[in-house]
């Protein structure tokens, strides 16, 4: 991991305490609306329990932190190093991972006293810093922990959906009716010139490595849609038989709907009877909104969508072009539709929604170099076999979105808050 | 289900009462030790949460009893009719069995207000009932629900045994070192004529269904092992190379060895550095007691270990001849040695240790009829390619265990407490 | 092994020579109608290629006979011992039973050559005999091994029938129509006393060792059909929905319905458009035969008929009893309706149409004991999880059929010529 | 499939007739060395029997041109549509993919008749071409089909020598000891300015679609390895550690390594007891020649090799940026050392060795449109989760390599001569 900071922020402990303990409590705050037994479960190799989240995220600090920077440095429980390590090799051994709902102990409470433990220990070494050298290498550590437990804010929302999808009682996580949408008109195409343009992160704030180094790309000349596409627009295709046709997907994608029976995204489910389409949220089983953006939909039928509609997916590249100077736009806990107001000839929906799939496969930008030790594991590794989503969604934190942001997703990922944004030649 | 109940016990509900609620009460007694969060997990398909089964034997209860003499019944909550259904198709669809650790709603909470509401029912229902048949049917399907009851009872230890075993922090269900057992001499071969003898329940008290009828088996003569194999006995078969020699064991057998990698019993651990045996037990991890039976092992392990050491695995006529003056002995919540002061001439450890493989497949004794409706999938449909264990063991309720009990798992399962008795030609 | 040879055959060699040569013959005759390429190719671990049998059955002389009695033996090639070793453990290495498709070399002129070579060699060895001793153990070891060449000429048609089915062209074994069977009367129920029998191989002439110790059962009295159940039967039980109702199944026989998606019988295709049915059949797709007896059926599925059919399917002491003085009837490639002439009220149909599925698991006859060595493998490894049937089929070799023969299967199985045959109390 | 062939060659059949013969005749020639039962194995899905390829290549004919351009067409035979169709959804039905070793009839006498009829009739329509527009479509016809055949060639000898490697026996296709290659310096780097660069065909002769449209490039500045790496440095790799340290592997790419439990390349292997490392070749089991390329190694391998050696793999538009000027050199039937007289300061081992991993996934190039039809699924519907591979190997025919070229195959696939060239930073 490399990052960026800004240097006036070095020698300020407490203002990165105030953040620190900021984004610290959001993450119980997420785990509020939850009983402990909610916490504990996992629904997915992919998904993890609550509790893990919580307790992993700790654990990033305690092991890249007050392992290295706390003088006699001891763990808050000897089992945690290899429990709640998510998959650094470099680290030692790691609990296997489609076994992380099985750790009924340690318990929420003891959790939560880990918790509790880890922010007072970081509290005290932010207060001991004796020099800018050491307060850079805090700073620096913090903001990737920080940022790091944004990342699992964002999993633990949809982590929990899935495991509460599989309930047939469709708790909500949060109560309440989602507005009906306004209805939509057609997406405009808006074209963008291209040409040899600068991608990546540009040096100011914090970036994730993979976003580095900044470098130059030539870009052709092509159009963006100027929305999502809405679960209308989706339910379409499929009631043109987008789902039966071979001849619209990857072979990959056909092979992969056919071993799973697939019809429609991953959280559509039609009533009794062939009844009326509601669609599971985070606010439980809803009438199925299509002015909304439609959601939890994988690569394959994005790009066979996309095939569907005559476009394409965008590339990365072209996506970071075009989202340069957007706004990031806030949802509840569900892709919202268009703001009131918008005239359908900007960009919009390019944050706070759906992270929009891209047909570029994750890879190294030239020049690319991870960090030295354990940290170095925390991107590069999965470069391979992914696809890069941009963006932002609903379940986003607040702060976290930029428009060099690499989101990174198998082909075949659902669960997520993913949408499809379509392209063109101009 | 038919089953068989004292006719002098008709017509008196206070006494029903007092036994459904001593069975119900040590259920809840079970759970005590553990927090919600371990009601909830389920560590393999194989095992359910002690939630699961807390609700199940409640539904057992609501749906064979209160469905059909309840007046103006109306379910506790419409969804459990689905969520704690086990394997009665007649009585409708099932929640996946391989999903039951996905319900964190209910909560526990839920489960004990619902075993609370249909205990209170049941009692109204005892308190009202009209006359001799009604109070004979009563009784009957009550002590079945017991029956099951105490089924699910020695299930939930089993279970969170396998649950608590998958945790790297091996937490004991009850604290307290295991005392270590006193020396064992080899085991006596104790000598039967056999003959045509009367085989199954002899119709007084109660017996399952597969019990019965009763029949004539011709049995040649046999002698049995006095006591069951101990865990020294077993490791010295392990130590003789017993899991590399494909001669010891049934082609399956080995197949599923070496699949699975397998070298010891179910729960034995090796310190680290080939240190000491140690064992997982409901105490947390032990030493290897070298007197105590060895428990955990599959009908392939016993069949290779009887193989090993010149014998054989007795049929379930055998058995239960053998088995028909003998005593229940308790336990503890782990297999015991032999009892202070036993000659080693009698037959020992029979009932209240380890259940013991038979080498008789699970089928129906001649002119076995199932019940009609759901209750009739109890038992019967479960015939095939499974083995019967006789016995009980020490995770059996008092007052469950009798000669003509048939218990059946397949050849691989060992999270139960199953042992081996030895047994060959006179 | 044990086996048993009438005493005046020792010392005849020309007399075994005649009959080895026989069996020999018939096994490359079973081979004529097919090229090289068929001879080559598996279509499931479970079938081997013909190339394989041919291969495999004379491995089983050069092994256990030549190589124990031959002077100077020297194998024909030092690769075929663990080539064409099928289970023997106590031989030595064997090739994945899954990849004896893959086999292209040795050719099918090199397997030729290697049956003559050993052909050859026996027959020396059967000229050279000095004594009775060895003619005795010779005599033996070559009736076991065409005992073991007849079963695998079964095999030979089960697997190659196997194979062409898989074939879109559904190519013959052997050209020609099967005549149309005579309709057949309802089955006539015929009872038998039962009582205290001697059940198991009586001593003379040949048998395997699993068909011994004869011993004493005790058998209740019962009726058994007098033949065995149609097509047209079997097609009134798909027709009423017995594939889709879970009553009928035992447990793991309805998982396994739903897990391969099973609606009729392994060879039952339906025209197109849902028109007439039709059979595979070594002779090619044919009509379906009303009139015929069903086959290719599980034990799941026969199981499940006959619980529809208000029966239950025998257990194998009441099939060996009833059929104690049948006589061997010979199909053609096919099981055959009901002979000219038949009454309706005697047994029928008990030897070379179908094998029978029985109620009773695979399991050692009490007393039983394998042979020592490598032999010993031949039968007892396999006793478990696996169950009886009983007669033979239209695939069985003429004389190698009796009354005590028990042939055994998974319950799944199907590509053997199975069939039902109906049971129930008198 | 888009296709650019020399206007000048419109109208002139005699001289494609004379290609297509040498193309063809190349195909039959691959096979002499075979039996007919070694043409008709397939030793996993990937692979294909020698027999399919043979009519798999000759239905392409049959159904891209004579089913559209000749009068009166009848196909040889009804069924060969669905049997020898490969992939292409828009034609049909297929058969299943990994049942291609079981269709053992047609028989390869048939095959060899149905090549001849199709190039008859292929002929007798080259003869009748009645108008330059005409010739011109059946000339880019005739070009795609023999391109098409030119892959097959090359997979009918790696799927050959999958197929003979599983052999025990060990046969090979062609008899002949391997010449040992003269022992190598390291290799030199080569440095390359980059810049923004064409990449793409050019425009002059045959390209497949997935090589256009020819597009700009910015690349930054890199160095490449001289020549291949070698089987001496490989083995280094592997007993410096190299399958033992997850720190040099992408993430699933350890996943593959110990779920496959992988030490070393595919056809690696050790003698008894540890001996001397060999290599299955086409040419039998050789010594492991260090000084020649390693080969069928995955993308995994060859990244984590390249991670170790403190270098990455190139991109794609690197590689062909700097093969612009090569020269195709020709192997035997294994890859080759150097050439003699080779100074080491200049690129060697591009074409004729061994394909070279790049880090580029398979994705469209910008504008990338597929042809219209079934032919249109000849490449574009395999761009995800695939990576670019580029030069050619041993076993690719003359005159199908270029610099544009773009093979891909799944990042597991180690059964193609695939190797390993370097690139860093300059």
């Amino acid at each position: 991991m490399s990052m960026h900071q800004p240097p006036q922020l070095a020698g300020v402990p407490a203002l990165w305490r105030a953040r620190y303990e900021t984004v610290r409590h959001r993450t119980l705050a997420l785990a509020e609306p939850l009983s402990d037994e909610d916490c504990g479960a996992q629904s997915m190799p992919d998904a993890s329990p609550i509790k893990w989240h919580l307790a992993h995220t700790t654990w990033f600090f305690e092991t890249f932190i007050l392992e290295r920077m706390e003088d006699g440095f001891a763990p808050f429980h000897p089992a945690f190093r290899v429990l709640f390590n998510s998959y650094y090799n470099g680290v030692g051994e790691k609990h296997p991972r489609a076994q992380r709902g099985l750790l009924t102990r340690p318990s929420m409470a003891q959790v939560r006293a880990y918790r509790a433990d880890v922010d007072r220990r970081i509290a005290r070494l932010a207060d001991s810093v004796r020099d800018a050298a050491q307060a850079r290498e805090l700073g620096a550590l913090l903001t990737l922990g920080m940022q790091h437990e944004q990342q699992h804010q964002e999993l633990m929302l949809t982590d929990v959906k899935h495991l509460l999808a599989q309930n047939p009682l469709l708790p909500a996580y949060l109560e309440g009716a989602l507005a009906g949408a306004a209805p939509v008109a057609p997406p405009a195409w808006l074209a963008f010139d291209g040409g040899l343009v600068d991608i990546g992160h540009d040096g100011e704030g914090f970036s994730f490595d993979n976003e580095l180094p900044r470098h130059k790309q030539c870009v052709a000349p092509f159009a963006l849609a100027s929305r999502l596409v809405t679960n209308g627009e989706y339910l379409a295709f499929i009631e043109a038989g987008g789902y039966d046709d071979p001849a619209l997907w990857l072979a990959e994608g056909w092979d992969w709907v056919r071993a799973n029976g697939l019809r429609h995204p991953l959280y559509w489910r039609r009533g009794d009877g062939g009844g009326d389409w509601r669609e599971f949220t985070l606010h439980g089983a809803q009438p199925l909104d299509l002015a909304r953006p439609v959601t939890h939909v994988s690569l394959f039928e994005a790009d066979a969508y996309a095939h569907w509609a005559g476009a394409r997916l965008p590339t990365e590249g072209e996506w970071e072009l075009a989202a340069r100077a957007a706004e990031v736009e806030t949802g509840w806990l569900h892709p919202a539709g268009l703001a009131a107001g918008h005239d359908g000839q900007a960009l919009a929906q390019l944050f706070g929604h759906c992270w929009q799939w891209t047909s570029s496969s994750y890879a190294p930008y030239p020049g690319y170099r991870a960090a030295p030790g354990a940290l170095g594991e925390y991107n590069g590794k999965f470069m391979v076999n992914q696809y890069v989503l941009r963006g932002s969604s609903c379940a986003t934190p607040a702060g976290h979105a930029r428009a060099s942001y690499r989101n990174f997703f198998p082909a075949g990922a659902r669960w997520q808050f993913t949408g499809i944004r379509l392209a063109r030649q101009p």
